[in-house]
């Protein structure tokens, strides 16, 4: 057993605590928000029967989907994304669901990539859909709730660009494909591409193609959507028609929209649109949908950047330490004490440890604060607080370390 | 694509929202108690070399393992327990954690049971461990922990047992097993077994045995983990020295314990132990620890027998509907000045829907008012509050409105 190697797969991760604080916090403010809207949780499985997933994402999703024959040879597949699930969901408990069927779904989904930065195996997805309306209302909400999420966790200069499918139709899609990379890699190169890849003969045409739909106005679609997200009272300058985003998903029939966030240039932190042709795919009838999802990993990419994250996520507020064997109940006792007052508060698992090492300990969990009861306060009845940002100590009574900590 | 039965596999679970909001709020609240003592989270991969989950759950863990090869044709295998993948992330991340390491985990596992009731081969593990301390503090600390989190989570009549497995030294294996079911299957029953498997020649012999282990008494270690309960400030009627409880699984070396809630019979609703020997397999050295784990589909059916989860899980407080379409404005101004005041408010998401389809989502989704905003109330410049538990309603002022709904 010595022998092996702890090491994880490539393109698979492990969170240490400070990451998986941070992953947490972000999934709970976002949840908050998506609840405040009545979006409500769904869980799926993580194997499903491999006929479920297979063809719904092209040949690309077919190539990398993990599949395999369980003991029962079964044929098996690891959930490559939420929305199929979702599409499955909806066929198969259709009368128990309330229509519009709100959900969001925050589970991981596997993909076996390449692995290159940014990219990976494992990852969440964080899902927001409305199941069952073909209102725009339905699609302004979806980019208010995405709006709303953002904001809660802190992001302030950040814009939605939004288009609608169908101003592309009659455009080839090799053409949309590149027009979608213009905000990427800028329009020099787009008109390089349309060029090299044979979509457009010259320059000229090149620029015609470009101009062509850069000139294409908001669809109807796109105004009441607009007009909806004045009346749900998002301001104006959160969001704006862009026609050239296109979005690479076939999926999409209606509405489009991306977020990208000012100082992160690592691609848009959400998207989405309205899909009306996908859900009912198992239920053998057309049912609208429309939804969007963050692009998890690199809205914590974001977030780390801009330094959005609160300063401290550790949630123990002090450490009670214990100064000897002989007066480990006298640590004991002040330690039962805070938490009677609903403190969080860790006390030293070891009577053993030297009073340097514990302090690292708390140092290292980012714990704030640390008492020491010795000889000396507990003769005096006092706790000594030393605040581990600051270096800083004092002596204090019990009754004032409680004001202390409640304040 | 139609042809396909939307269905899932077998001992897999879909949760829809009803479902997934109790296993949200029971994870959110058994967290809040973890994280208050200190417990930082840990997420490992879904996927793991097979050769590190390999042969440490003995050969029935070999068997229900889920198992293949990926596409870079590497051994891998789905997670099949927490504490293998805590034993190779100590060893791999040894000098960034702190020590004692104070991890929970609440993820997923697969295992590829013989599925029956309570039995399924994706469930959620729900672990709550220390790593690196002997101390008997730990011990009770991990005890402590789950007292706390049952209190938490409202349950009031459960009682933990607690022994030593040094208890069992020099007692067949077999015959420990045999005991362990005393609880469960009653004495009766356990002494039969006894002979029938040969473990004793009749019942004087399965007597003498069984009276041998009932006779044990605490041992240091259990009476000084029961004295630091005492000090942990842990009512002493929750916790009780119980010499026939053994744990099945073969890894603890010291303190176990098993918790039993009173109403709830199918079954203890969380155990755990002191582990010496496994944490340490990857690091090739030994690695003290103890901990415990929740049986979480237990505990979500235990709540659910002693009607335990909070009556209405659902956030959302009211449902503003769209009278007609030319309405849909001011129910929309309503909707907004709602949200404003932070009242998490849905609106209904089709201006042409019958009034009464709208009532009756609300009532799906366990919403508690709807407003009708209608021509009347529209020039009156007031909103009619139905309550839909009651089916009273009444017509308010929109200032009125926010008070009943602040309070």
């Amino acid at each position: 057993m010595n022998q092996i190697k702890p090491r994880t797969l490539k393109g698979f991760r492990d969170f240490l605590p400070s990451e998986a604080k941070k992953r947490q916090w972000l999934i709970e403010t976002v949840r908050s928000v998506f609840e405040s809207y009545g979006f409500e949780p769904l869980e799926t499985p993580a194997l499903e029967y491999e006929e479920i997933l297979l063809g719904k994402y092209g040949e690309e999703g077919d190539k990398l989907m993990y599949r395999f024959k369980d003991l029962g040879k079964r044929k098996v597949a690891l959930r490559y994304d939420q929305t199929v699930p979702l599409a499955r969901v909806v066929a198969q408990y259709q009368n128990d669901l309330p229509m519009p069927f709100k959900r969001y779904q925050i589970q991981n989904v596997w993909r076996a990539e390449n692995t290159q930065k940014g990219r990976y195996r494992e990852f969440l997805q964080c899902d927001a859909d409305i199941v069952g309306s073909s209102s725009s209302l339905s699609d302004a909400e979806v980019i208010a709730v995405a709006i709303r999420s953002l904001e809660k966790l802190g992001l302030k200069d950040f814009r939605v660009f939004i288009n609608d499918r169908k101003n592309f139709d009659g455009f080839p899609k090799e053409a949309i494909i590149e027009i979608d990379k213009i905000n990427k890699i800028g329009e020099e190169k787009v008109r390089q591409n349309l060029i090299d890849k044979f979509i457009a003969k010259n320059t000229d045409e090149a620029n015609k193609l470009l101009n062509l739909i850069r000139n294409n106005k908001p669809t109807d679609t796109v105004n009441a959507i607009l007009f909806n997200l004045k009346l749900l009272g998002i301001s104006e300058n959160k969001y704006k028609f862009s026609p050239v985003y296109a979005r690479g998903l076939d999926y999409y029939t209606g509405m489009i929209f991306e977020i990208e966030v000012k100082g992160y240039n690592s691609g848009s932190v959400a998207g989405g649109g309205r899909y009306d042709n996908l859900i009912g795919s198992f239920a053998g009838k057309q049912i609208p949908a429309v939804g969007f999802a963050f692009g998890f990993d690199r809205l914590i990419e974001a977030m780390d950047k801009l330094n959005l994250f609160p300063q401290n996520l550790t949630t123990t507020k002090v450490l009670v330490t214990i100064f000897s064997k002989e007066l480990k109940e006298k640590s004991l006792e002040v330690y039962k004490k805070l938490r009677d007052e609903n403190i969080n508060t860790e006390i030293y698992l070891d009577e053993n440890t030297s009073l340097d090492k514990q302090l690292k300990y708390a140092d290292k969990k980012g714990i704030p604060y640390v008492l020491i009861i010795g000889p000396k306060e507990t003769k005096e009845n006092k706790v000594t607080i030393k605040n581990l940002k600051t270096g800083s100590q004092k002596t204090a009574s019990f009754e004032d370390l409680i004001e202390q900590f409640n304040n």
